[in-house]
């Protein structure tokens, strides 16, 4: 059997939206670096929000060669039990993490731009909608940009090429089963 | 800010669904691949019917240092336009591909088994219910099993301990841009 390759008469970037309630955006945004690798393709993942607990993905991706650069620039879920920063902190940090982006972007030196938790951040009022507007706005036309997060704003799933909603069917947590590692960070 | 590691009370393997017909099932599980290596565990991912279409994954994997096997044991997938292969040449590859399930399940070297494509494979009689209860029957406890593809058996679905559904708002083929690598595949 012969394997084919498919290759696109005209390469564009796409702008992808992962949302829902269910397992699978984190996680499916990781898949697309490896996969975005497999191509030669370079990686840029900002996570917002996230930081503050240890995640698999941050030694998976030192691991893909140099190339995929992943920065985690949060403090935890703001306003989830237990989290005890202020949300004026939360937004410090993810207005850092529009700056982050925008400087990733223009650089010119990514394939793949990941924003993880961009969407539930804008839910959230950690970032305005403006400023994801005005990340797509400058977007370079072959970068792929991939917004990942609970309650996308419409007005972003609009503007995407591709849009998931990963709705929970059933979640081991609901069993009183703990998040094992691997699988659910 | 002090980075914080969950350690779960009770390690224990889960069986993970992953179904729908939205972008980021299999996707999903090459997110958990990546994660697992991080967490230093061994991945074997078997694909179903895949093996026909170069994808970005097969090199994407290749990159991880020996911590994940993959095995594309198809011949594209059986009945869309344009692949010449008959149900029972499908059938007889995704048989293969169960027994090299049940292999690498017994062969105790893997955290994580990937099952890509087998809802699909299933739904397509190229395997038999009992095949993937059987697996399910035999899986020890300690082994991580996700099980992607569309229309997932509800049996399947009720065995399993995290189950989502990828369900589609938009895709980019709609509006008629060809699949991207990176991306797409």
């Amino acid at each position: 059997m012969e394997i084919k390759t498919f290759v696109p008469k005209e390469k564009r970037g796409l702008v992808v939206v992962i949302t829902g309630y269910g397992k699978g955006k984190t996680t499916s945004a990781m898949g697309m670096a490896l996969r975005a690798v497999g191509h030669g393709l370079k990686v840029c993942i900002i996570q917002f929000m996230k930081g503050d607990l240890y995640s698999g993905e941050w030694d998976g991706v030192k691991k893909l060669h140099g190339m995929v650069e992943l920065t985690a620039t949060g403090k935890g879920f703001c306003g989830i039990e237990g989290n005890p920063y202020s949300h004026a902190e939360h937004r410090k940090n993810a207005q850092e993490a529009i700056n982050l982006a925008h400087h990733k972007m223009d650089s010119g030196q990514f394939d793949l731009l990941i924003l993880d938790e961009i969407n539930n951040a804008l839910h959230l009022n950690l970032v305005d909608l403006e400023q994801v507007h005005g990340l797509l706005n400058t977007r370079p036309p072959l970068l792929h940009l991939v917004l990942t997060g609970r309650d996308a704003h419409p007005e972003i799933i609009d503007r995407s090429d591709t849009a998931s909603e990963v709705r929970e069917l059933k979640h081991a947590y609901r069993k009183g089963i703990e998040p094992q590692p691997g699988i659910d960070f």
